[in-house]
């Protein structure tokens, strides 16, 4: 099932940048994982902001929480969480 | 480009309900049309709402309005209109 | 799975009262279906409002949508949907 | 009677992990506890979120209130409380 | 047990001012009779609001509940409801 | 003249706990000296909070305010005033 | 003593332009004559907004609420009003 | 022209005291200063609150703001700026 | 002296469409002719909304409530106003 | 394409301030940079506040997010973007 999360991330001012940049850098890796493995569907950047828009294809709202969580940036995050569905007007087979 | 747009639809009690089921039907069918022609590229119902997640692939942000004005339910709308661009853990060469 | 939903029922000024209450009554009923079906797994009143806190057990996001779209009042209700998921310091097995 | 409580965990940064951990684990300690009491009659985690929505069935505001301040996380909680009641459409005879 | 109410009143354009104004004596009525059994505590206009602010003691948010939509103006109210106890530096022994 | 005043307590992280301790007591007399004074007329705290709702009985908005601002968590507080005044409905002679 | 008073009219679609008309020309009257009595003490415009920010010296928050609900266009209002009280600095001795 | 400012003073937790009552007592001759010169016309504390409300009768935007940033408090200021104008309804000549 | 006015137009449901596509006509001459005369420096939409960010260069503030109380669609709109002056970093001479 | 693009600076109580001014004039330089390319094309200063609305003109969504973030004081910025097109009343041709 889909959902869409919108993260935005805030980093603290003084965090310690070499810690930092790591953690982004596993944060990528986790990403480019998560979608070749078809769970998080699409990501794109919010233009102007240090914030993302996503949407995930999981098993359940557990996984997408165990998911998000295990995400090396998610305790600079604001997230939001919306549950989608099939829409009556849309053609594409894949968006459920 | 793309953007994304969040539609929620405000019914105004005492619409004509058979003027508004022939607005709805109509704004299905160019929904359908413009996701044929890759301008509307997703669309998801947003779950428990008279709402919906969209995502527009468009020439300009004109390009756009022009389009979201002539939905024969724009009239009964609140639009969010949010720009996007590629991330850099994007793995997908379309999600620009 | 599990959603919160929190439904405020706005009744407009000058709505006919004979169709209101035939509405109010077909909510109820169905209402009493749901939860001798366990889906409607909760139904608590928000103390001096006319809303209510749901927790509903359904199949997918879509499952949830379909049914709420079908109760007689939504054309008058704000909804708020909220994924819900086991907390790890829950000790109730079916609270998921 | 019942409350919802909504608590949200804002963690600060800089926050010694070792103690707070020891929090954590008193916090869950202490919460599974109410839970055998009958008194947090529900726990749920919000999926996405480090915030729970929760039920308790107490004597009073007053008893509420001395429950939450002696959680040992509740230094860090955002809490929202609500006070609920029977829904005429409840077929729950323990849903109050 | 004290809940403190606030209640602003909308009046709709257009209402019928013989209908209103009589609900506004029942209104002014039922307000008298539960300060004289000691149920509405207290009561305040808000200065240059159609609004009051309220204490109430009640034996549950049910009764509370009960209680509020029974008034003849609910249907024209805003209302917000929190959940008062005592405090440790009140002096007051019935301010619970 | 009353005013309804809301006071929640924001105690930063890292704040030295002596000296906070030494604030609390030091607060706590000083409430409990206004309310024998008539002035802090009633003082409850607003359940799961570190919050309270109080009505003073003061002689004019700038009395309040040297009133508030003296003290000793004065400069941890989030305050919101709301001039009340007498409701045509109300019985109680010393509500103003 | 002072308050300021913040007011915006909303003017209901399809109200009566005569009677409207009126009750402009009935609040000018009334505005200019309390200004002349020194209680409305300043009166300016937003900048555009159907709105002014107002200075009243009152008796009390009795007396205000009596006033602002006595002007004709009340009904249309949205009213904020706020408390002031003599700042440290200022130099003028009327400002109170 | 006149501006209505309102300045809310937030003084992080932490900040050396000996520079802030000096930055306090800057602030003051300063005030008096310029409300001496004309420019600041009003100024009144709001009660309950570390937050002013000023009028300001200035040439131009521009002035307004180089007077703003060059308060010795502006930088623990939150700050909102309205611009005034003469209302049809005002008796006073130099309220614009 | 340059101000940012952002104009909202929301059509009220059932307006009659021959009065209001008259009203239309004549705000677009109207701001043609104020653009041409240098007042209403910049006009444009906000992508998929009925709204526009305008940039005004007026006299005062009272000139510029007046040109927009005098627009015909003024009585649909929500209107937001937002002094601008020069910036430090500004290399146009003529945005002031 | 246009852009407008509101900034509001907020400086971290304690940043260090040789680094924050040579931030500043590294803003400074960057900005006349893209004035003078025409990509920056307003700048204004909303009087009373750190803060600036411009307008940009870019090839896309993407070109626009990468010149932000590459600004030396992005990280202090809240960024709000919102997309323009031309307006059906404009009558400057490059106002697009």
């Amino acid at each position: 099932m889909l959902f869409m999360v919108e993260m935005t991330v805030n980093v603290p001012h003084g965090v310690d940048q070499t810690t930092f940049q790591q953690e982004v850098a596993t944060e990528k890796a986790r990403a480019e994982e998560l979608q070749r493995a078809g769970t998080w569907r699409h990501l794109w950047r919010v233009a102007g902001q240090y914030a993302n828009v996503s949407i995930f294809d999981v098993e359940s709202p557990g996984a997408l929480h165990e998911l998000l969580i295990g995400l090396p940036l998610y305790k600079y995050m604001d997230v939001k969480v919306t549950a989608l569905c099939r829409h009556p007007s849309s053609i594409h087979t894949n968006d459920q």
